[in-house]
């Protein structure tokens, strides 16, 4: 038994931080591409990802990586994926796929299709997996398994194109699905941007705390605070760019929370047990369907 | 090498959930009592204590557990002690000890200490340890193992008394720390009571949403989402009646949060970038300090 052939011949990375590292180690573990490429802005980042040996290359300019690539995904926050597809647009090879791993869809689009050359397909794509860490040196082949990468082609984009990315993720382990970006940006807004949210502002409430109070914060977070803690460590200029280009979405289901929490906050006032205790038992449901589809 | 004799001859468990029945197995494996019983009024759960064989006796009233033991317990939800305090208290031997592992402090003593006759002791105890799971299966011996277990005695209780009931804790691997309850019941209100009011919150939102998206929002829960499903599926008497019985701190913390969480808001709607960094950057500071006080 021969192993699959690779579904790429040259795969460029641009940021190699953990997504970007996760992917190529993937791609290097499970022969994905011929050749593994990355750019970074940052010098220590790229010889990190040179000593790792995760990449055959790591380039300063992203022009450099994309050049000839038949797969380039964008992995540094959406904010910079406008100048990105606008920089390296013009050295990409006909035929090429531009992918990137944002997680939000809309924006990207918005910011990328218009710089990509006719020829040059756009798939972009989000992997939902992720740890509170970042960095070259925080990647993992094993990322992605069993977790879902969601794909949203443009209506047109030839089926053969969406299912080579679509291989990919699949190889990594992935299962994926296929959604509209806009429908994408609604139902990431509550699983991921929301949540991220409230552990930036009740991690940010904490340490405004005076000094001797915080210390004990930090020594009994066993309670339950220490997990918004893990969330809220997360990359704070990816999430910075997440919030801004995927506003809407996030301030309408900010919405429902607020008034949720204000519908609570008055019941815990008025000290009804009752209400309370319904709303207590009502969100146990959500747990075990989380459960039942293995995503616990 | 012996080892340690045992620090109580009749150790009552009051409720035998998951932190009963976790200090039931953690004071049979490490011998802490000569004899531990048990009381719960579902005949259920006391079937299942006794199988379990980390009980010598489970009684369906509370009165036959307390009679004679030198150390009760109350693991029921906080709700439940007034009344349990007020049933058992004739039945106490002289010298008993009565504690707790309730999550709030101050209600507690108001509702157990005027029933109390004279030559009991009330050490009000807090393991902060826990899981999302309930009921006598779910506990563990070393589920107290490198946390931390608060003591709030009040002014003038022996010393030797609170040092009985601290022994016991660090027996069970529990670091033990002495203080005021009303200070327990404001830090409390953010390192635990907080979060899982958001927690709820937040996944209550998610469970109001059109049964599509509901189905989406399990199965893309990765992002975030799942960790705060796993904190609001936790018990909801217990959690009713700790935001009843803490209801002044935790509405005071409340509103801090909701205050920072409007300025979040406030800085996505008007696209202000360089607030949300630097929001997202100063929530680090904390998360590093858990990780350095072993408790991440």
């Amino acid at each position: 038994m021969t192993a699959p052939a690779p579904l790429f011949d040259r795969l460029a990375l641009i940021g190699i931080g953990l997504i970007g590292s996760s992917l190529a180690r993937a791609a290097r573990d499970y022969g994905l591409a011929r050749e593994i490429v990355c750019s970074s802005r940052n010098a220590a980042t790229r010889a990190k990802a040179m000593e790792l040996g995760i990449v055959e290359a790591a380039f300063a300019d992203p022009i450099d990586a994309a050049r000839g690539a038949d797969l380039i995904v964008l992995c540094t926050p959406v904010g910079t994926f406008g100048d990105l597809a606008r920089s390296i647009a013009p050295h990409l090879k006909p035929g090429a796929i531009v992918s990137d791993v944002g997680s939000v869809k809309e924006a990207v689009i918005r910011d990328v299709a218009p710089h990509l050359p006719e020829g040059v397909h756009l798939v972009p794509a989000h992997p939902i997996a992720g740890t509170e860490f970042s960095g070259p040196e925080a990647g993992f082949a094993t990322l992605f398994q069993g977790r879902w990468t969601i794909l949203t082609p443009a209506v047109g984009t030839p089926d053969e194109v969406v299912e080579r990315v679509a291989e990919l993720w699949r190889r990594c382990g992935s299962n994926v699905e296929r959604m509209d970006p806009a429908h994408h940006d609604r139902v990431l807004a509550i699983t991921s941007h929301l949540p991220h949210l409230i552990a930036y502002t009740i991690v940010g409430t904490a340490s405004d705390l005076e000094e001797d109070t915080k210390s004990e914060v930090i020594k009994f977070s066993a309670g339950g605070f220490r997990d918004f803690t893990r969330i809220a460590a997360s990359d704070p200029v990816m999430w910075r760019d997440i919030f801004l280009t995927n506003r809407e979405a996030v301030l309408e289901i900010l919405q429902r929370f607020t008034e949720d929490l204000t519908a609570l906050q008055r019941a815990i006032r008025k000290g009804e047990g009752e209400a309370l205790h319904d709303h207590f038992t009502k969100t146990r449901a959500i747990r075990r369907g989380i459960i039942d589809a293995r995503q616990a």
